[in-house]
């Protein structure tokens, strides 16, 4: 199914300097600075129980698509909050992926699903009704051998180090089994504290309170709610290992309030009387209060603004977060961002990665301000946009005002392991096919776009992130 | 002047696969499921009068370019509301096309018009101040024969079934004439309620009174016009072949009010007393009932939301609505349409098509949507969208998320007849050109890019708008 | 370095048009209707002083991406406003250039200044750390020459005509100086009063004053005031040659008070007493004015928004204006130029050139505007979209809806005096590159594309800006 090919253009000038750009690349490590896996994988290294457990149930670019066509969600097994039944069949949750597996022609979903049957289980033929069996029986067969536990796979995968993201209230026990395990994989946390500086995060008022038992700091002032901060995320950096931070919230807007405003703002949070304004003015200094402790403790801080979450109440109310019903939205950082900006844009030991889901943003206002603050730098293309197309289409917006050297690389940000080589592959790639365009239009020599096409691979994310 | 290659990739690679995968297509019947065209034109079967009037007079499309660039608009012959005398000698008005032939260069129109001279009148020329006078004369001579037609011409253009779009207020007296007739040729009216459901609309409150008479409801009453409504979307089904409304809000709103909210805000609507958020909220709320009584009724729901009317004031007083003057503006759709979605999203008896005029909207909001929601799918690229580079765009930035299959094969839009056969072929070969690219970098199986390209061209409108 | 063929499609078939047209215009002269460089330059016509002080000092470009990166902006040998001592050893700043050189791979100015490298000194290898010193003489020996003093500078670069940009309060003493000499090099100011209709520049009430001083006119009034730069739009045509205004507004905001109005909100401005809000009501209202005031003399109006200028405090109480730190916002055009355009905007005798920092305008809202009213027309792709890529997706989301016609081919907009040959010349290939692929697909002739190309390059220039 995977032609050695794929990504690359059809002219043949380019095909030909995109292949040797592909050669410098494809066998490098995997650095992997920001994602979903489980720890738990890696801590407890069980077998993956089944393809549809794998491969569907868990991976809501799956049964979105599913589901905008008529399948319900509790038929591919995604467990309902009410505990009502849902489909337990994992062989009749696969035939609902194989009998609608047209629907994914020209997604990534698609590809990177292939390229997983094919590289780690060699499937090759295509998913249909009437292999859909036969697929998962092999894909089976394979999950009950040792090569295809967690941890021989990620040294498969060639994985050079694996990011996942925490909560500061997680104690971080499989990062520290991992640790304590002996095994040489380096799997590493991020720290990722929605839950505790967003006052409409659900709970919030009890997860400061547990921020507050974990570390022994009075996180009902606003100055133990900010040591206590600091402290978990000393606690991210030596017990997990953490390089970087994550902060999703539904704007870029960033605030630089007066401590007493903070403060006061704080308090209103916690007692639960703040209006969506002032929770919004409240996480925007957030922001900034986590940018300045990043410039304490090296930290590097990562903003993915711009998802509309659990915009289907019906389907959030019946299976909960993250269930394919987040939006995209319009996304403004000029003016947003200028705050935090203000005050620390300047800073050269500051590394702020800025990532968006509204592509507008790209020429218009990502390049410009990453192409002149030295705090600033671009994530890759995100989530829906993290497709050859979108890869393509940001390199086309970013790169002729930030250049490259204020992108860093590659995240697959993604919680389905088997689809982590797949994800960086279709990126080397993309990005091979971009600058192999370059060349072809005499816009870039060959020399200089080998030596980019590593940096993109490799180098930029191992730099950006510090890993 | 029509290369059989055109709108073909020049990379020999993609141009063979297109060329291959556009045989599939190229004469498949033409399913229209949303246009402008006049059904007198079908119920009556008159020749049309001359080319300029074929041609010019009513496409603004034409019109508006010469104007930009300094024609007037009474100098092709658009009637003045004042009844002031404009061109009349349509040759004279053919030669100002002819004259200002070269601004249309790169431009759709002149891909549709070139194809309807040389498909439908055997022009081989292309049209020019020397040439004018002799394609107009064979225009001419064409138009007084049978052959040319309204119903020889939609069963030579091979027009499966073609939709047109009328007002509450029609009595659809030419569908019920062409049905009367004999005539095997399928045209079908669309419901189309904006003179009855926008309180901004010219003459509203009239208009709702003359929904009443037309129904024998009490339209002064919520009640009573909800009544009218459903009435009049039975009656179009039943007598004009309806399988949809549609919907041309300015913006997305939708609104999901308490019945006693909506009759209070109805009243006002009625008095003329609503500001101007109140006609906005009255509109939203309208297209909520809309979908309610799809539900119930089968009708496709089409929102066509964007377009500033009428931006010319000058123009609009001179000449009336439709005349080059409406201009897109910035459109959301991830807030706006949420009430109605919280409430029918999730139907899978529904089908709503949402269009725009926003191209940003593609990938961050629409594709997102329509991958979702069971309810959603989505339209064509639109208007002045509706071009090479347009439709390419469109699928670039909607297949990777929403995939094929929550599209809807191709809308014509359109009030100049000869040109639907040259919109659908643009369509089909941008289509073809696109899958091409997707199969020459191995990103779909040529087999399965042979399937969709069918489903572009012809299965997908069928089946979306029931036809 | 500079390969024939850069920025021509790898396809052969369209790089065999893409060349052919290209002959066509390569070496049409230069018409540079709109930039920055210095008049006392071509006044004066001493050297340029040495390679860091012509290439790199004045080019924010450059140093904004070295800041970006972590070079400070000292070390480039910009001056301070304080006086503190920064980097004076040309030599050093040149070092940095070429330390720093990778960061430019893929962007504009890489190709600019390696173009001038080349075309202007004989440079033939890459600028690197090794090279440096070596590229370093030889430009600085060339500079020494008499052949490369500004005015032989600007016979080689072949300038038909280049302009620059005046404050009103310029008294056009290098212009005088210039027509004096009996030089046979034309160059025109343009008028960009800024500095006196915006009631946020630094100085707005003294610069009025000025204003009055200049012209004779009583500026504390309404009607003095108009009368002030109505006469001083007179000096700039006369004086300086002017065929045009510029006007580099926050927004596209326009307005139409009334008289009374106006003059209330000048009194307003003047005393130092407007709000924002009164402040952009304000430069909307001039824009009208200026409009009229168009329609009277004949000077073509530019209208440059969409900037968010001086975003970093630091930078711009260190180093002032135009210093990197300008960042582009999202702009509306549909609804803020409505109250000028339903004023003026079917006005043939007016020329308005918009431009836009916010690419996602062109097919929204600039081509369906300029390809309706008579007095619109579309400035090039502006500032961090001059670029090939910038210039490309121009080209394709505006030429369906305006057509090429209702564009006015390329401005450089550029203080770098050196980089004007290279900046004409790319965009000239990408216009041939873009004809060239509508050509390969069908949709233009090559003769058409051969007049376009001269048209795009030199014709519509010289038209649009009565040059």
């Amino acid at each position: 199914m995977l032609h050695p090919d794929r990504l690359f253009p059809s002219d043949a000038t380019q095909r030909a300097i995109a292949r040797r750009l592909y050669a410098e690349v494809r066998d490098l490590p995997i650095v992997s600075p920001h994602g979903h896996t489980d720890p738990s994988w890696f801590a407890e290294d069980l077998p993956f129980p089944d393809p549809a457990t794998l491969f569907v149930k868990p991976d809501h670019y799956a049964f979105r698509m599913l589901y905008s066509q008529g399948v319900a969600i509790e038929d591919v097994g995604v467990k309902r909050l009410d505990g009502a039944p849902v489909e337990s069949d994992s062989r009749k949750i696969w035939r609902q992926l194989a009998d609608h597996w047209y629907l994914f022609r020209g997604t990534p979903t698609r590809m990177w699903l292939e390229h997983a049957f094919e590289t780690v289980f060699g499937v090759t033929e295509r998913l249909a009704p009437d292999t859909a069996d036969a697929i998962y029986d092999r894909i089976e067969d394979c999950l009950r051998k040792p090569e295809f536990r967690p941890r021989a796979l990620f040294e498969r995968f060639n994985l050079e180090v694996l990011a996942t993201t925490e909560s500061p209230l997680d104690t971080l026990e499989h990062h520290k089994t991992i640790r304590a395990s002996g095994w040489k994989g380096r799997v590493v946390t991020a720290f990722r504290p929605d839950p505790v500086v967003d006052p409409e995060f659900e709970g919030f008022k009890a997860n400061v309170e547990a921020l507050g038992a974990l570390t022994g700091e009075n996180t009902a002032t606003w100055k133990g709610y900010l040591a206590a901060l600091a402290n978990r995320r000393q606690y991210f950096k030596e017990v997990g290992g953490a390089t970087s931070t994550d902060h999703g919230h539904p704007t870029a807007r960033t605030a630089n309030l007066s401590a007493a405003e903070a403060e006061s703002l704080f308090a209103k949070a916690l007692a639960g009387t703040v209006t969506a304004e002032e929770a919004e003015l409240f996480r925007g200094q957030m922001l900034t209060e986590m940018a300045r402790m990043s410039l304490d403790d090296g930290l590097v801080m990562q903003i993915h603004p711009g998802s509309f979450r659990n915009h289907n109440p019906q389907v959030f109310e019946r299976f909960g977060r993250d269930k394919g019903a987040d939006i995209p939205t319009a996304t403004e950082y000029v003016r947003s961002l200028k705050p935090l900006l203000d005050r620390f844009g300047n800073e050269r030991g500051l590394t702020i990665i800025l990532f968006t889901l509204d592509e507008t943003s790209y020429a218009r206002e990502l390049a410009p301000l990453a192409g002149h603050y030295p705090a600033l730098r671009l994530g890759p293309a995100w989530w829906f946009h993290d497709s050859p197309e979108g890869m393509r289409r940001y390199r086309e917006m970013v790169t002729e005002t930030a250049g490259f050297y204020n992108t860093v690389g590659f995240n697959d940000d993604t919680r389905a392991f088997c689809s982590i080589p797949a994800r960086h592959d279709v990126a080397r790639r993309v990005d091979c096919a971009f600058l192999a365009r370059l060349v072809s239009e005499h816009r870039l020599d060959e020399d200089e776009a080998a030596e980019l096409a590593v940096d993109l691979a490799y180098r930029l994310a191992k730099n950006a992130y510090k890993l």
